[in-house]
């Protein structure tokens, strides 16, 4: 049994996450920490690894705190730029054994999507990407769209393969999407939908399409117990998900 | 069996026209004629009725001699506005029982997708259209996609529909894809696609797709022939396949 | 404002009525009465329609009390057959004025799903259903795909068409799902689906799919609140939303 | 350059490599062999590699020819069973540097759709397959859905993955479709479709949907270049065209 706390335990993802350590037979959720709450409570509660869901502003003094106590962290919040990454590179540095994982989506299924749609994509003349969701979502295309048009660009351009076709001469402006490093993103938005995204994938005579679709807020969960599990053996930092998977 | 001449024979779309009436039971070709050819060869072969699909600068020329002749018309050349349409529409009232049917689009699956999402429209908060189609396409979005947002958009102001609710606040340029009247279109394009739309209807924690995949130009070719069979029925001017399909 | 009753109150479909009765702005909650509740509290709150979602053994003593009682009634209980639909009929025939919507799915977008499954049918060579939901799901196919089919086969029929092509000569047990009406259905079953049914229509060189999607329990209300308005203006026995929605 | 000979140059198949071969700037055709032909023109020709798309009946002569005079082998032909292959390692064994590549299937999208979902498999508590083909196909399911099946299986198996969840108990015969080594598989046939497949694996609230459309027949060539380009560096037997992808 590891035994776990969750910062932002109160927050809507936080709850979730604690539900899910609950209902695991192999974790012990031993303390939930939220703001205003000191983070001593991770030292006396015994806590071996921390899940943080908490908010840019705090998230590094939560993990200089866990680093310095020797406790593994599983990081959700967002924010983090190269000079973070770097510090905290730098605290681990002192700190051997313990592991941090930072990951911008926790959802195994958008991870799979994003890798295969990568690999897949220098065997292809086209890509092009549609994510689809609910309408009261700010920004589009969604930063997983994003993140998956730069993978799928930067694997095009390791392979050599040059830009993909587009014989468009007339039209309506914002027809053909955005483009993110030379990828068409176009984003749907749609009540009744939650978050969904397919990557096409066109070659002579034939399509190869990678959908991912998250019906449900809990869909993040069985990432997050994953990485919780992975962590120990996994000391220092690491970015994404993706190496706690195993693909290769 | 209905005498039936095609004008604009040695086109692409002419040749599959004329492979169709030739493989017909009840429809005969009598007559093929393309640029410089003589119009008599319709009176001389005994023709009831004619498929066009030549060009905006021949086409009025066409009919002004098939309606002058008794000659029903199944027309899919394009470039028809409101004078042109006011121009036939004085010349068949000098000819009665004569019929010609303007179609901007041939194929019964495109017709019953735009005439479905139009009628659902009125039942959802949301609707938004993406229209796929191999990257050599010149316009984006295509021509059913346009129209297709055009009778969208009538149907949801006639039911007193609102704006369709969108929260994006932030993002990269074109993401939401051209707007017409109000609804947001989308133009992929991908190598290995054909022609394809689909118009995504949303409401509350439900959502109806219809889709429309042409994979063939022969796609087309039922929807003249059901023009052929029911012209004589038809009398005037018919502006649109839908209603031949005897849908109400 | 119409005054309604919701009989069956605490199930969980009727949690759902109650509350979005509550939330709209024409409709009034005045009793919530479920298993072991007096049925004299829908004339005691004034009650001018009543939804039931009960259960097949009680239905009817609800129904013949609402009758008498010149009480409207939108019904989502199951159990209807062809003697209970002339039982109700009988009575109705006594109460002129009084309406009774028996509806087995009220989802607008079930409901225009196969409306328009039905009507593009004769239009086309080949139609499959396939319909996809969660795991826990004990019947299959569901009843819905079971409707589909029956009315998709009966347009058909109608309209003169044939049998569906299908060469297949060798094969593993059950590939080709199930036949209802000579339509072939299949049944998907997974976690993370929750109701899904896509029908695919086939012609030459095209295809048309018309999706539905229910990720969410409440994507019924509309349907439930479509009912309830137009009620009282549809005396006697209506079978299936439909007819409410004003289509043709 | 390579010089390339094509074994069954006259058939649908064979047509199609040779013009592929012809339009390659790396590749030349020097011989076309079809039934009847002396298998001697491979030598007189020159050529390096050969394709076959032959017959189970001739295809083992071909290969012994090829083998013994140094050619190397890209093979479509099907009939393949464990002791044909260990008869070919055997030639192969006295032949070292000619590679001869077995491939069931040289759709690029194929293989990376089999490989990507088994891949995902473990990940996810549910996996079926639906897969749609027009309707002159005798059997059903397709070999490409059985094979993803028993690959699908087997990576759960090796990763301790338990039966998928079905509380299925009522239904028609057929709905839940055939099992391929516990995993369910769906056969769709309509006109207008050509070769599809559809891989749902499904967990807490989302789903992964791996999807390959082939609209042309023309699909399968970039394999077959793929193959003769590699088929050098990859002497001995190799069965499947996954290793040449470069994957790992």
């Amino acid at each position: 049994m590891t035994r776990v706390a969750v910062l932002g335990a109160l927050g809507k993802v936080g709850r979730e996450v604690c539900r899910a350590v609950e209902e695991s037979d192999d974790l012990e959720l031993v303390a939930r920490v939220d703001a205003g709450d000191s983070l001593d409570a991770l030292v006396e509660s015994g806590a071996q690894a921390v899940v943080d869901f908490t908010h840019p502003d705090v998230v590094m003094d939560n993990l200089r705190f866990c680093v310095e106590h020797g406790i593994h962290a599983v990081v959700g919040t967002t924010g983090f730029d190269d000079p973070r990454l770097d510090t905290l590179r730098g605290w681990l540095a002192d700190a051997p054994g313990v592991g941090v994982l930072i990951a911008p989506n926790f959802s195994i299924g958008a991870v799979l999507m994003m890798r295969f749609a990568a690999q897949a994509a220098p065997f292809y003349e086209s890509v092009e990407i549609v994510e689809l969701h609910h309408p009261d979502k700010a920004d589009a295309p969604s930063g997983t769209a994003r993140r998956t048009a730069q993978l799928v660009a930067a694997a095009r351009a390791e392979a050599g393969s040059g830009p993909v076709p587009d014989a468009t001469s007339t039209g309506l402006e914002g027809a053909r999407g955005a483009e993110v490093d030379g990828v068409h993103v176009h984003a749907v938005r749609s009540r009744g939908l939650v978050a969904h995204q397919e990557v096409l994938l066109g070659g002579l005579g034939e399509t190869l399409t990678i959908r991912h679709d998250s019906m449900d807020r809990a869909s993040f969960t069985p990432g997050v117990l994953t990485g919780l599990r992975a962590i120990a053996d996994h000391p220092g930092l690491t970015v994404g998900l993706e190496e706690f998977l195993g693909l290769d």
